[in-house]
C-alpha cells in the first residue's frame, strides 16, 4: 500500500534522510560534475558560483533524478551529468531571483548581489544556465534538451509573470497557481521526467513521473509561502517578511484578504503596494493571516497536491525508492510544523 | 581576385547594402521568426523584448548566418530558424549588459533597464536565452548545439572578464583582446559556423567560417571602441562616453596610458577609477587619446583583424556572397570615419 500524507502511528517525523541516503553514492558523482564543470580561468566566476553552491542548499533537484532514477531501475550514469546541468539552471535562476528581489540572505548567509554584486550576480547566472546546456549537449539527447529549455523559458515566464503581479493585491489564487507552476514547479518535473527519459521508459511513465514532481514543487512552494508568514529567520535561512515587505502576493496573502472585512483589506491595499513595511505591519499581517486560517489552508492546499504527488507514483513498483519520494513530499509539507 | 580592405579607385564608402541585398528575403523568413518565438502569454516579455527587436539593430549577426549560407550554396531553411536563435541569444545578452551598465540609451532610444526596470530586463533576457535554445531543439542538430552553448558560456565568461578588468588600469592589451574574442567575436563566429554545419560541409569549411567570424568580430568590437571615444552621441546610437565614465579599459585608453607621461597616466589612473567622470574629464581624455594616436592604432588593429577575416574567406568561391561579405568587413572598418 502507498503511504499517505496522514499516516497514523508514525513516530518520527517525516526527513529527508531517506532521500538522501538512497542516492547518496550518486549524489557524489552528482557533486563532482557540480564542482568541476562550474571552474572557469575567471576566477570570479567559480568564487561566486561556490558561494551559494557550497552554501547548503539540498540539492533537491538533482536528488529528484537520482531518486527517479532509481525508481526506474535505471544503472547507467548518464543522469549524473543531467542532475548536475538541473542544479545548475536551479542556481542561476537563484542568482538572478536575489537580484529581482534584491534580498539579502539566502540559506542562512548574505547572497552574492550583496557581496559581489548585481552585475556579477547576473552574469555569473548566465554562466552556469550556459554551462547547463553544454553538459545536455554532452549527454546527446535532444529530448532531455526539449524538456530542460522548455522548462527554463516557462521558468522565466513565470518569474515575469510574477513580477507583473508583484503590489497587485487583485492577484488571485489562479494566478498565483499559474505562477509557482511555472517558477518553481516547472523544474521540479522536468527533473524527475529525465529521468524516465535516460530510462528509456515509456511516454506514460515519462508523465508520470513529470505529474510527481510539479504536484511536489506546488506542494513545496506552497510551503515556503506559508512559512514566510509564521517562521522567523533562523528556521527559514533567509530573510522572514521578504515577500510581505516585497509586495509578492501569495496564497496566505490572497486568502487574507478575500475573507477579510472593510479594514482588513484596505491594510492589504496599503501593505502590498509598499505603504506598510514595518516590523508592526508584519506582525499584524502575521496576525491577520492567522485569524482567517490562511496559513492553515495553504498548508490544505499543500496537503493536496502532495496528495496527487504522491498517487502519480502508483504505476511504480513498490520499494526503497518510492518510499523515500513519498516521504520527501511528506517532509517538503512538514517543514512548516 | 579577394578584395582587399584598402581597395583602390573605390567611388563609393563600403555599406551593408550588399550584405542587405543578399539576405533580404532570408531575413524576411527570420524576422517572423523572430516576432512569433518572442511571443509569450506574458505580455511584458514581447513587450520589452520587441522593444529592443524593433529598435532599429543592424541583425549583423543573423545576416552573417544567412549570408554564409549563400556562400556555401545552401538551398534549405533550416538558418532562419537558428539565424533567429542567434539573435535572441544576442538580445539577451544585450539586455544584461544594459542592467550590467546601467546604460540608459541604445539603438538611440531609451533602454529597456530604463523603461522596465533592471528585474524585467534580467528575467526577459533568460526568457530569450531559454528561447533560444528551444528553437535549436526544434532543429535539432547536436553539432549547432554545441557550438551555441560553447559560445554562449564564453560570452558569459567573458562579460565576467570584462566585469573583473572594469577601473583596472592595468588591463593589457592581452586580456582586452582575449575579452571581446569572448564576449563579442565568439557569437560572431559561431553566426557564421552553424552555416557550415547546416550545409553539411568539412570541418575546415565550418573553420574557416569561425575565423571569418571571430576576425570580424574582434574589428567590429575594436572600431566600437575607437567611436567611443572619437564620436557623439547622434552618429553612436548611444551615450559616448560610457566606457570612460564605467571605468572600462578599452584599446585607445590601453595604448593612451602605455605611451602617455607621468602627468599623463595621473589622469587615466584617476579617470579609470572613477575620479573623472565631467564633460571637460571625457573631452581631456578624448584629446589625449588623439595625442598619442591611440585611435588611428586601434583601427590599424582593426584593419589587421579585418583583413585576416577576408583572408579566411579564400577557400571559398567568388561570387555575389563573398563580396558582400568581404564589404561587410569594410563596412565594420569604416564606420570610423
Amino acid at each position: 500500500m502507498t503511504a499517505t500524507i496522514h499516516r497514523i502511528g508514525r513516530d518520527t517525523p517525516p526527513s529527508l534522510d531517506p532521500l538522501m541516503t538512497l542516492v547518496a553514492q550518486d549524489m557524489n558523482s552528482v557533486n563532482a560534475v557540480i564542482l568541476d564543470r562550474m571552474q572557469s580561468r575567471i576566477p570570479l566566476i567559480p568564487e561566486l558560483a561556490g558561494h551559494l553552491i557550497a552554501g547548503g542548499g539540498k540539492r533537491m533537484r538533482p536528488m529528484l533524478t537520482l531518486a527517479c532514477g532509481r525508481l526506474l531501475e535505471y544503472s547507467g550514469v548518464r543522469h549524473h551529468k543531467l542532475a548536475a546541468a538541473v542544479e545548475f539552471i536551479h542556481t542561476a535562476t537563484l542568482l538572478h531571483d536575489d537580484v529581482v528581489d534584491g534580498s539579502g540572505m539566502r540559506r542562512g548567509r548574505k547572497t552574492a548581489n550583496i557581496i559581489w554584486g548585481n552585475s556579477a550576480s547576473v552574469l555569473v547566472g548566465d554562466f552556469l544556465f550556459s554551462r547547463s546546456f553544454e553538459l545536455m549537449v554532452e549527454d546527446g539527447s535532444l529530448k532531455v534538451l526539449k524538456i530542460l529549455s522548455h522548462a527554463s523559458a516557462v521558468i522565466a515566464e513565470g518569474e515575469v509573470n510574477q513580477l507583473t503581479a508583484q503590489r497587485r493585491i487583485d492577484t488571485d489564487e489562479e494566478q498565483y497557481l499559474d505562477i509557482i507552476g511555472a517558477k518553481t514547479a516547472a523544474l521540479f518535473a522536468a527533473a524527475c521526467r529525465i529521468a524516465a527519459v535516460v530510462a528509456e521508459r515509456s511516454e506514460a511513465q515519462e508523465l508520470a513521473l513529470d505529474a510527481y514532481g510539479r504536484n511536489l514543487g506546488i506542494a513545496f512552494q506552497l510551503v515556503d509561502d506559508a512559512i514566510d508568514y509564521a517562521s522567523d529567520g533562523a528556521t527559514m535561512g533567509k530573510d522572514v517578511g521578504d515577500d510581505f515587505r516585497d509586495g509578492k502576493v501569495t496564497l496566505p496573502v490572497i486568502l487574507a484578504y478575500a475573507r477579510g472585512n472593510d479594514e482588513e483589506r484596505r491594510f492589504w491595499k496599503d501593505a502590498i503596494a509598499g505603504h506598510r513595511t514595518s516590523d508592526e505591519d508584519l506582525a499584524h499581517a502575521n496576525t491577520l493571516i492567522a485569524q482567517r486560517g490562511a496559513i492553515a489552508d495553504t498548508l490544505d492546499r499543500a496537503r493536496h497536491y502532495g496528495q496527487r504527488a504522491i498517487d502519480a507514483l502508483g504505476p511504480f513498483a513498490n520499494g526503497a525508492a518510492k518510499d523515500a519520494l513519498v516521504e520527501a513530499v511528506e517532509f517538503a509539507i512538514a517543514r512548516a510544523y
